[in-house]
């Protein structure tokens, strides 16, 4: 744990990203177990320098855990309730580690710092598991993929952070298919339907849903077809530049 | 302005709240326009005490500017940019009116306080104008529902922020229509599409709306019909007790 000092970072203003991975149709998010006695898992988390934007914080956060760069992240919703803080989290950690010099480096200034109320600004990516390389940072334990259906117990509201990051990848899952680069070049239309089924947790009727996806516009069909299949070949498809209509953000 | 203190409320954190209102077929924006030489307005604005929540500090900021109490507001995006500041707006305030008292009452720390950077949670709501009585509060000239699409100018990236809650409130219209209570119990096809042409300030198909419209599954319609009118009479629709599909949200 770096310390924290009052002056570098915005008070009480802290950033959890919420790290989806996609690999063989299964939906999965990257959690490190902390390095102390106790069994704690964690989002990646952090806080905001004087001189970073939000976003910067964001990315480096990510960077430093994961050690993953330069991917698609976005925010989706700040946790702000008066009683949120990591005190209850952190005063059992340290009953637990009592011994360790990690934690007496931690002045009592500095604990009382990072124990104050925290409102909580929740990044979410969406990576293909098979493009990154997780790295422990040295309070991890370990890091690790754990699918989104089987999490372990997450420390304070982290388990729901995650909730509503899922409820924001679903919503937007249309208009950021491009950002999230989860598809090859070209690909079938059961491709796409293998990766909304893992992201939604549900099968879609075959029947239904090329007609609902193709009304979204964001695919585009190819002249050349599948050629690898022995019966009748698939269409193949690829991602239109898509730009949602009505949509004035900058 | 009532003074901040730096021990009341969260450092460096502020909340904007951009209030949509409908009326006659029009979107308009509730804005103050504050009682100081040099024309400014401003969304309505303030901070986060450390004894509330987020949610909470949005809605006494509301009431603090408007009278309006317990309207579904929710909030959109956080503005967190490092150069984001006040400081250059509030220097030309103080030019301009010098001799005010308000504004000699600013101690420099205050004013210091009040001019850093400042990361801020965006807020939006949507109402009947009919329903709300906006009410000037001590600094504000005046309070008005200006058009969408013909604003005054907007001190900071108020203006940004404005179009980004546009973005939010077009995407997820069709999910909040129960929220905003801006239909009476129940109306007609001609209704609903007059709401949506000028949330999206664009016409819509009068032949494809009600299918797209009744393919989202939020309107019921009714075996009464209209009975008003003298030619023939348009089926009534109630808005369902809408839960979207897949929505982990607590």
């Amino acid at each position: 744990m770096h310390s924290p000092s009052e002056q570098d970072y915005i008070q009480q203003l802290s950033i959890d990203c919420v790290i989806f991975g996609y690999q063989q149709q299964q939906l999965s998010v990257l959690i490190p177990k902390l390095h102390f006695k106790g069994d704690f898992w964690a989002l990646p988390s952090g806080f905001v320098y004087q001189t970073e934007s939000i976003d910067e914080a964001a990315h480096r956060i990510l960077e430093g855990r994961t050690g993953i760069r330069n991917i698609y992240m976005e925010q989706f919703r700040v946790f702000g309730k008066t009683e949120r803080s990591s005190r209850q989290f952190m005063d059992q950690l340290v009953q637990l580690n009592e011994e360790m010099a990690l934690l007496q480096e931690l002045q009592q200034k500095e604990y009382d710092w990072i124990t104050r109320r925290f409102v909580s600004i929740g990044y979410y990516a969406l990576v293909d598991i098979n493009q990154v390389k997780p790295q422990r940072h040295d309070i991890d334990e370990s890091i690790d993929w754990y699918p989104v259906k089987q999490l372990p117990p997450l420390i304070m509201d982290h388990a729901e952070i995650v909730q509503e990051a899922l409820y924001t990848l679903r919503r937007d899952l249309d208009t950021r298919l491009n950002a999230y680069n989860l598809l090859p070049e070209t690909f079938t239309m059961k491709e796409v339907q293998q990766l909304y089924e893992a992201i939604f947790d549900k099968p879609f009727a075959a029947n239904n849903f090329p007609r609902k996806i193709l009304e979204q516009n964001i695919l585009e069909r190819l002249e050349k077809r599948y050629t690898g299949a022995a019966n009748k070949a698939p269409y193949l498809y690829r991602l239109r530049n898509h730009s949602p209509a009505n949509e004035p953000r900058p």
